[in-house]
């Protein structure tokens, strides 16, 4: 009565299970009870092999990027993760591969002891195409307490975590010929930029200090900019941002930047970065340094929400503003 | 600064979005406030064209079936619909054609409506390979109710709701010369038994007599013979059923099994039933079945479970153990 997919689970998911609620992935379904006081923060994401990731990427980075993605915005949203499901559709090369769906599952293993995220169901099917994966990630906040996207004023500080443009540059890096593009760049800050892209690292020790002090927040996927403009256009404002301010990795600012000056457009509205952008109303500017430094998370002051509709303004060095031929990054033109 | 995929959002999802958690599809994440003393039951199903549906299928079929199948397992656990997620990879002709996206849109709106289960939130991007929908839904039921796979008993009766093959005829129609099998079905039939296949109904009208009356219970999906193999794997458990007892749908009985015995294989291995089957201790027989009496859903008695750990035997007319060249359906052999 073995069948193909429950194989698969059997050899490959249900070790990674130790939530009762899982049933071991032997059931339709799976339970959670939630504890009072508290809402459950759901978010989902999918990534696709030739869109997400490219198709012979190992499956361990694989896992971890499909499920940090949706830790980081749970973590936008200032909620600790408490679980996930899975669906995975696999072409039967993959399927059978034992490298490639061992790697995945050791990589999901890992970051579900890491980042205390129980995988509690899933689905496995066939498909004639690209391999893609989707997870479903659910978190907690205490009722009522959820960032949203909403919720800026004129006023608000904006700040950033980590450094900005580090995983688009990572991006090229694994794509293109970046030396052509005069990008200097040694071995070991070359592999940095590269895990920068491949293992984003969701900002969840900063959950606490968004939920006490964001008016707004999100994770920036798609762009620093774009994602600024969607935080505007859902909290009604404009914003502006200084360039000379937005954290950038040391060695971009010291061996791309001054060798290939359209690389700060791809810094600025490439995405994948997976930091937190948030908006920090003035009285509470000092409580969110000091909570994220507590944290130890760096964050970085960029600018200020204003009123308007504008699309956010870029102030560039000289001090005018810069356009940009892309807002950010976007699936259907 | 609006993007493809935002505006696919705007333009199809966001007019389906009411719950307040949702916040009209513009965050990174919903938030839901779970009732105090209730569980939340977790279940995830993806589909893939070619594999699932056929690659040129009406949109609307699709969000249903999508849908459905996760409301089904729903069902089987004995919770109601509470609200879902969805992720979509569509190539881009899809997201191009307002036929196809709008009757998407149109067919989950229905469905949302008539099940009461709103939309949360998603995630929609872009594939070069076949259309693939993936929802996560999730339900209620008071703590620590949750029907589970595991739990049937030696003795428990074993039941189905409607009947059985149905889908897996439907789905021959549909794919098929099935007069060449010799199949006499009038259009009426043909139809009814085609939609049996492309618009399952989930049986969540049978949650509550689920709850207060069975053992175990789950959604046949794969095929009678090789889901209740996986109840009783689940239980630890044998059983018997009987195929003489097995609801037939009436054309089925009448015009196909007697010129095409071979269709009695289809009808108890094919799948895609969305009917429930349960294990429910003799003691509760009679409040099962008048509950389900007041819940509309007929439900037949079509076997017992039983010691041991053999697969279930099922008796033909004759008395003798039949056997199937296929135990249920699997997408990895």
């Amino acid at each position: 009565m073995a069948s193909g997919e429950d194989d698969l689970i059997a050899k490959y998911f249900k070790p990674l299970v130790t939530a009762p609620g899982a049933l071991g992935l032997t059931d339709d379904a799976a339970f959670y009870t939630p504890p009072e006081g508290y809402d459950l923060v759901l978010t989902t994401d999918v990534v696709v092999a030739g869109v997400h990731f490219p198709a012979d990427e190992m499956g361990d980075q694989i896992a971890c990027k499909a499920l940090r993605v949706n830790l980081s915005d749970l973590a936008a949203k200032g909620a600790r993760p408490a679980g996930f499901l899975m669906t995975l559709a696999l072409t039967d090369d993959y399927a059978a591969s034992e490298s490639w769906m061992g790697g995945f599952a050791s990589g999901l293993a890992g970051d579900i002891r890491f980042y205390s995220c129980p995988l509690l169901g899933g689905d496995t099917v066939r498909t004639h195409g690209p391999v893609s994966i989707s997870i479903f990630a659910f978190g907690l906040v205490p009722h009522g307490t959820m960032v949203k996207r909403r919720g800026a004023r004129p006023g608000d500080r904006i700040f950033v975590s980590g450094t900005i443009g580090d995983a688009a540059i990572g991006l090229k890096i694994a794509t293109e010929d970046f030396r052509a593009r005069g990008w200097r760049l040694v071995d070991e800050d070359r592999v940095g930029l590269l895990a920068r892209y491949n293992r984003p690292q969701p900002r969840l020790d900063l959950a606490d200090a968004l939920r006490a002090c964001a008016s707004a927040a999100m994770d920036v996927s798609d762009g620093l900019v774009g994602d600024l403009g969607k935080l505007c256009a859902a909290s009604g404002v404009s914003a502006q941002i200084e360039v000379t301010r937005v954290p950038i990795f040391d060695a971009v600012r010291r061996v791309v930047l001054p060798n290939d000056p359209s690389a700060l457009e791809l810094v600025l509205t490439g995405g994948d970065d997976y930091e937190i952008l948030c908006a920090i109303p003035p009285t509470r500017v000092g409580l969110f340094r000091e909570q994220a430094d507590l944290a130890k998370v760096p964050v970085t002051e960029i600018g200020e929400i204003v009123e308007g509709e504008a699309p956010p303004q870029v102030i560039g060095p000289d001090g005018a503003a810069l356009t940009f031929t892309r807002g950010s990054f976007s699936h259907f033109r």
